[in-house]
């Protein structure tokens, strides 16, 4: 009789161990890596110069996503990330808003609405398409004063990245860095300044207009705020949201210049490796990396991975139309396998974080 | 008492049935489609072509490999297909035989070892480099008669491709048809023929040489002998391992000929959708899609998903090294996620099926 009821037991406990793990794992955290114009061959390119290793490489499931625009095959980055922070096919220019220039919500902004900590970095102008995709709603996206107003509507906790004349050197007169310190953010100026903060929301907007190449001297920008960002934001119990973006690999592409598409292809996987040795630790952490589009349409026609030399070739000075690959890791990211939209990255991520749209 | 016995019963039975669905599900068959020269953008275009929907949208679990060569970053289909068929890394231009040109065993010889059924199936030459490399040893790639006469020392079920006068106009004089003859090969010569077979060993080489482009009136053979190659193969208890090539995706490449590349890659997904009906259906298959490498350095300016108008262009008449897409569905298709070596993929299949190497 005993041996009976004891044998019960373990079986009850045993299955609600297996319940669990059968029990669809949801994150608290989402940490959206976005490398611009960061095609399959820029990935390869800077695998190869890295010395045949990325970070990406630790990362199992993984996607394709179909990125036209509402009205071109090829997209822009501000209809490519639009796509990501509404849902919405758009056409290109568009910062926030549909195809009708309607504003449509966005994912940090459904974030911030539940209490979740918010942030946005980039290695480009922070009033630049894919970060303002998340935070403003525009009709252009070369609105830049108007992109820059728009980030004083919301109450993101973190926000980092070049393009600090649309706050401070406006046409209108106004000073928005002042604006922002009457909403308590911490105006920061220095690397070593972001460092060394402790707690509360900053801003800190490194350089006037575009911020310069990581090959010139930019240093680990990208890194440390990805670093700052994970410890101040995770102190939220709600969770958080960010969007980091390693915005100059499509600049290389533009450029049609092969070491600048590798040095910020490599300088981008330092944050991808920290973000991955957060969520590998944190447990609780969705860490999804993909790109808007492809640029330069790039091929590597050579190299070495045991010297990192990387010898590639471009096909136009713009973007390309073909699928992207979507990496994720972390609780919820199996849903980011197979092809799909890109409008289904903000479905999958609302889902995953639980937002409600309303 | 009675109650906590039958709870214990229920218990024990749930946790049987919860081992079952956690325990390593292994298949019986394995599909392996090559697509020669699909890297993203092939795919892509293909789907574009196809009004915007592909087979390989079916398919959730996406790895890419590695595919350089021992002596060269960009691979030939020798070497490329030599590291799926053989496990290592070899020099451009080798068939089965590794860097230092010892013949290697190849999956095809360890799953007819082991009883499976085979099959080789090519949109090119049979013995071209891809075919090749899964059932001969040779150091050159050229090497066509010698490569055609490796062909008798195995007993593989099923071959269809093109290079016929590798066995019927040979140097040496010999007909090698015949000798596929006496050793009880049905030697097709149609494609009627073909599909009219209801069981046995068959050798079907539609064309002297190089078989002609789906564009000129190639016809169906591809899907006919992928769908002839799943009804015959499976007859076989122990199951089957068949390598179903599209031979001319590469081709289109090597030509700069979007539409080449394209009507390649389109009559490629309609095997890659019979593959992946048979193993929905049969539950036992797992069906791996990839290529050896890219060709072309092919990139996307412009298309319509409504129209399939695809506007393309390609950088190189040659190879590129970035790393290529690989599908997998069915038992055992997990293994295939994440970045890898080429090699890794005859690992994982010969793991899959329970090969033993000896």
């Amino acid at each position: 009789m005993k041996k009976v009821i004891y044998l019960s037991l373990i079986c009850l406990l045993s299955l609600t161990a297996f319940g669990q793990n059968t029990k669809k794992n949801l994150p608290k955290n989402i940490i959206f890596l976005i490398g611009d114009g960061m095609g399959v061959s820029q990935i390869y390119a800077g695998l190869t110069a890295n010395k045949g290793h990325l970070a990406l490489e630790r990362i199992r499931h993984i996607g394709f996503h179909k990125n036209q625009a509402s009205d071109n095959y090829v997209t822009d980055s501000a209809a490519g990330a639009t796509a990501f922070s509404t849902g919405k096919k758009t056409y290109n220019g568009a910062i926030g808003v549909d195809a009708t220039q309607t504003p449509q919500v966005t994912l940090l902004e459904l974030a911030e609405k539940k209490g979740l900590a918010t942030g946005l970095v980039s290695t480009a102008d922070i009033t630049d398409a894919t970060p303002a995709a998340f935070i403003a709603h525009q009709i252009k996206r070369n609105m830049h004063d108007e992109i820059a107003k728009d980030f004083l509507k919301t109450d993101v906790d973190i926000v980092v990245g070049g393009g600090r004349k649309s706050f401070d050197q406006r046409k209108d007169g106004q000073n928005l860095l002042d604006s922002l310190r009457s909403k308590k953010y911490q105006v920061v100026e220095s690397l070593a300044e972001m460092n060394a903060i402790k707690q509360g929301k900053f801003i800190y907007l490194y350089a006037p207009g575009d911020p310069i190449k990581i090959s010139e001297g930019r240093g680990d920008v990208l890194l440390d705020a990805t670093n700052k960002s994970m410890e101040l934001l995770s102190k939220n119990k709600k969770g958080f949201f960010v969007m980091i973006e390693g915005g100059q690999i499509d600049w290389g592409g533009h450029a049609n210049d092969t070491n600048y598409a590798v040095s910020e292809m490599v300088d981008f996987n330092k944050s991808i490796d920290a973000a991955l040795h957060f969520a590998e630790k944190d447990k609780e952490t969705l860490v999804v990396i993909t790109a808007d589009h492809e640029t330069g349409g790039m091929a590597l026609l050579g190299g070495d991975m045991k010297t990192g030399e990387v010898k590639a070739s471009f096909i136009t000075k713009s973007h390309t139309g073909q699928m992207v690959p979507v990496f994720a890791f972390g609780p919820g990211s199996e849903a980011f396998q197979g092809i799909y939209q890109n409008t289904a990255i903000f479905d999958k991520m609302k889902s995953a974080l639980g937002l409600t749209q309303k």
